[in-house]
């Protein structure tokens, strides 16, 4: 199995104002490997769902949060077993989970990104995007009458930077971490893939039976895009913030599915993109 | 068609130390749309292949782009036609790429990903994607005899930089820049997806006719992957720069290659993970 972070030879090379200079070292690095997702009925045969390059670590909860957020299932009901498939590799990578659906589960097509992006009605649109998710998803995320205080938020990087060891030895991980709307810290994850730490989030929540994340934020370290937007409606999550800047695509969908969107949390300050009602403060000013 | 950028009112809040305020105002947001490509032969039905979410711009460099650093294209006489299609949608959203195939050209499978990462001789791993990669590649990076001066590479960073008029406008864009080793700018492109500002890159070169790109440098805003490695070997660029960290697997496909991978370039520093032969420097120390 591949490691969390592993350690290479790399040259130092500092250009400087004279003569550059170069150094050989040790550095931390970002593990990546693929994972492959089996599903298939209970006692039938698995098929492979999608692959992913991820880092490794929390295989289960990485496979059970992806099935989740692209809508394939919806409890953790829904799955008979989740494991680890030795299959016919030798060595054994620890790159492959399998997935046994339970047998009310309908069987995934195997193009899920496709079925999910595009609609009779509309082609393949931005628009239709927005309409999938919303057919999809089992919460409702408008009705949650959460609100966060915005000093809560405010104090949210800090708190996932603390625990992001992947990133303190490689610079190379993003982390997405799961809060109270009280800021009490519930669950880290790490990944190359921001996707995938997001997933690793979920599956998590699903496994601890924790879903749906009504009264909950979800940071991010980086960018927010649409993709992400989606996991955290799929999960019930009515508050997604990131430290970057959010997509067109990311807000639309934020408003469409009454979840708040928070960009650029970083020091002191933070813009709102969508569902502000549950960012509590008072207007000031407004122009 | 989706735009580049888009304005959004949003609400700007500042914790501050005293009473938090809060003003409303005009943000500007990265362009998020998706892009279905789809192939087939010339004359013959074409079926969609990927859909990728995308910032609207360079579609036809991008499907090419996609398509070449797959692996399923490796010029561009293996293209009869590429264009935006209408399709059925009314309005058109110019989100479909249409692709014809030469006839000599043998049709892909719908399921790339899977047949890129898994091998039947090693199952499903990082040595497996590497090897795909190789299997793959029609040019010969590692003979690529171009060497770069240290002093150049610190150079590009602000230089991309300043061709990033997404970036300056939403905060929320990757880039892409590609130069010489002698550090000219030849081509920028910006995606709220740093694949596919790098699939973009490639496709510009594939339809300039200007493949293989021997003797230049891809750099990358952000971090570097497994997938950007192998997009800049399928293209033949022999050195991938990244501003940020890159990650074990694209380390090893690095090496494998014979590219040269160079990280966390920022300001007059950078480090080499791979390929250090192409960093032209005398060695001062090592330690």
């Amino acid at each position: 199995m591949g490691r969390v972070t592993d350690r290479r030879s790399v040259l130092r090379i500092d250009v400087g104002d004279g003569a550059p200079t170069r150094v050989s070292r040790m550095d931390s690095l970002a593990g990546e490997e693929p994972l492959e997702i089996r599903v298939g009925p209970a006692g039938g045969r698995r098929r492979p769902l999608a692959v992913t390059m991820r880092t490794p670590g929390d295989e289960l909860e990485l496979a059970l949060g992806f099935l989740l957020t692209e809508g394939l299932i919806s409890a953790s009901s829904d799955v008979v077993t989740a494991q680890l498939c030795s299959g016919a590799e030798q060595p054994n990578t620890y790159n492959v989970v399998d997935v046994q659906l339970a047998a009310h589960v309908p069987e995934p097509r195997t193009d899920p990104a496709r079925n999910f992006y595009t609609t009779s009605s509309c082609g393949v649109c931005g628009k239709a995007s927005i309409e999938a998710v919303r057919t999809r998803s089992r919460f409702d995320v408008a009705a949650d009458a959460s609100t966060v205080e915005p000093a809560v938020l405010a104090s949210l990087p800090d708190r996932l930077r603390a625990q992001q060891r992947g990133f303190d030895r490689t610079g190379g991980v993003h982390a997405a971490g799961l809060f109270t709307v009280a800021g009490e810290l519930v669950c880290v994850r790490e990944d190359v893939g921001r996707h995938n730490a997001v997933d690793k989030v979920v599956g998590w929540a699903l496994r601890e039976g924790r879903l749906p994340l009504a009264g909950h934020v979800l940071l991010v370290s980086g960018r927010a895009s649409f993709e992400l937007v989606q996991k955290a409606s799929m999960a019930g999550i009515p508050v997604l913030a990131a430290v970057s800047a959010p997509s067109t695509l990311a807000a639309e969908l934020a408003a469409d599915a009454g979840l708040t969107l928070v960009g650029f949390l970083r020091g002191q300050s933070m813009n709102v993109y969508a569902g502000a009602h549950r960012v509590a403060v008072e207007p000031t000013r407004t122009g």
